[in-house]
């Protein structure tokens, strides 16, 4: 059966609650903006390009039930839930993005009564849902080209069906790969602390029969080292106009490895990923998360002592000279990055 | 109270199982062989120097009931033990080292009786556990010229008193360090996939009043490019002649990000963790571990879809070119390591 993250369905959002792979593929539906928030912030949805369809479904779940009699009271009542879901993860650009493109159907429609605007707010965001699908199969299959047949390629985190609606960014590319015939060997780094490469990318990409195997963050280098590693990939949380990438802890480390053993390291996301009102990575905020998610969480007993300090940051960044390419919906995006990113923007908006 | 690693205490060995470590701080006394041999492969006593301890009190816990009415027939018994204890782990020379070191006390002693050679090795093994203790503290002085006050100072896996008898090897450079009256700041990468520095570096570090942060293995790179951290120190399981270090997993992976982010990186090691027998790291085999440490374990529920491959090895080999300094109970060795091993050799048997 073919997986959807998220959708809308009975008049609620369905998401798969993703805290519960590999034991369970289980189903959550949410009535309300609080639990909607609640399961961003737990990563029971997560993924850039998931959060972007959850910020378009959410608003329309804010706003369906209004009693708003004019367009004024309907956009007041909007910006509140765009402010309120905005609060739930920091780094990932494509909630804010989602959220814009809500925001600007009220806009455009000043002159029109609140049901008619509801009615385009349900189409929006659906629209961000079909073209998430779109985008996605988009990226698969430029960046397919850059795969040969007998690859071994690492990624970290997970990019993949998950991550997105259905198919995928960094593993849409190895998804479109295999679909062509190429035999790829995928290593799936275990993404400390919150196991999304083990928990996530381990569990679709074997459920999709690729062959994959698990390693622990710190054994990538050496792995590289043994010439092991033909390829690394990974997904983006955002983008900045010279083409510094947020990704989850641990990508920037694969990004230097690869550097220093001679392997690609490529970027994969769809354009919403970018951020091009700021100037680099610099500018990125980063979500720091509790210690409770290296200490405890997952494990039977808490594996360090009481009270310990713990540093947890949720992502990183890697400075675009680490980058190979980035592979987007609108082509793959070679240095020099600040020109290069504004020319796909370009063409694309054309 | 002071800890001891492991000892020899009412006719049997007495170690700190590690695996209860944060928890509880427990002692197991070992009887037999090979309960012994079960508490090196499941790394209820770990780190190379307290496995030459644990070679030296295991061959005469091995021998001495034994009936033997001859040195031929004694010389045959403590071959067998040899030869099994070698089978428990194969990376850390130390626990060859001790091995060699009670077999040659029975070389030594041809024409002793049983009796004789028994008290014999008794000492000797009570000697390997001395010396570890001076060789530690030497270290610790030697290595703590290198550190100054307010230092960020990175570790991995546990090099500490929990490795050693009683003092630690890179953790004892930054005791030293401390007692000093330097303000040495610690971040331990926890060490996937036994956890080794979040279980047994935090909690020793704690328990004596260091500053210690706990990370996840996948942000070194993130804190070292944040300026966070000044030096990174770790131990070693393996040294060959040519000063290439084999030691946990990833810490060739820190050694890179090291050296790119321009960070000495130092080993720290007794003389007895040298094999010179072997030109590279090449040489050193390298022990892999069964895939439940990474996928089941230390979790509530596995975190990983049911029969995923899994790669795990335990060590990974730093060449020589990435390390700055290597410090030891001779000395800080400094490059060209193939040179100046061989003269802290010469000068330490003078």
């Amino acid at each position: 059966m073919a997986l959807q993250t998220i959708e809308w369905k009975n008049d609620q959002i369905k998401i798969i609650d993703q805290t519960k792979l590999p034991l369970k593929l289980e189903y959550l539906y949410i009535r309300d903006l609080k639990g909607l928030w609640q399961a961003i912030r737990e990563l029971k949805v997560r993924g850039a390009p998931a959060l972007g369809a959850a910020a378009g479904l959410g608003v329309y779940l804010g706003i369906k039930d209004s009693k708003a009699k004019s367009h004024a009271e309907l956009k007041r009542e909007i910006e509140r839930i765009v402010k309120y879901l905005a609060t739930s993860r920091p780094t990932a650009i494509n909630l804010f993005w989602g959220l814009e493109r809500m925001s600007g159907v009220v806009l455009k429609n000043k002159d029109k009564s609140p049901d008619f605007i509801k009615n385009e707010l349900f189409k929006e965001a659906r629209k961000i849902i079909a073209e998430d699908k779109i985008a996605c199969r988009k990226i698969g299959l430029h960046g397919a080209k850059l795969f040969e047949d007998r690859d071994a390629v690492l990624t970290i985190c997970n990019a993949g069906i998950l991550a997105t609606i259905d198919y995928g960014t960094a593993l849409g590319v190895i998804y479109r790969a295999c679909e062509e015939g190429k035999r790829i060997k995928v290593f799936a780094c275990e993404t400390r602390p919150l196991l999304q490469g083990a928990r996530l990318t381990a569990w679709e990409l074997k459920r999709k029969g690729i062959d994959v195997t698990l390693i622990c963050d710190n054994m990538a280098a050496a792995l590289m080292k043994q010439g092991r590693v033909k390829k690394v990939i990974a997904g983006a949380d955002r983008i900045a106009a010279n083409g510094d990438t947020a990704n989850k802890i641990g990508t920037y480390s694969l990004a230097v490895l690869s550097h220093i053993h001679r392997i690609p390291f490529y970027i994969a996301a769809p354009l919403s990923t970018f951020d091009l009102s700021i100037k680099s990575g610099k500018e990125i905020p980063n979500e720091e998360r509790p210690a409770y998610e290296v200490t405890g969480l997952f494990f039977k007993q808490p594996v360090a002592p009481k009270g310990v300090k713990v540093f947890n940051p949720a992502f990183d960044v890697t400075p675009q000279q680490l980058i190979t390419a980035i592979i987007t919906d609108a082509g793959i995006i070679k240095p020099a990055y600040k020109i290069n990113i504004k020319k796909a923007f370009k063409n694309a908006h054309q």
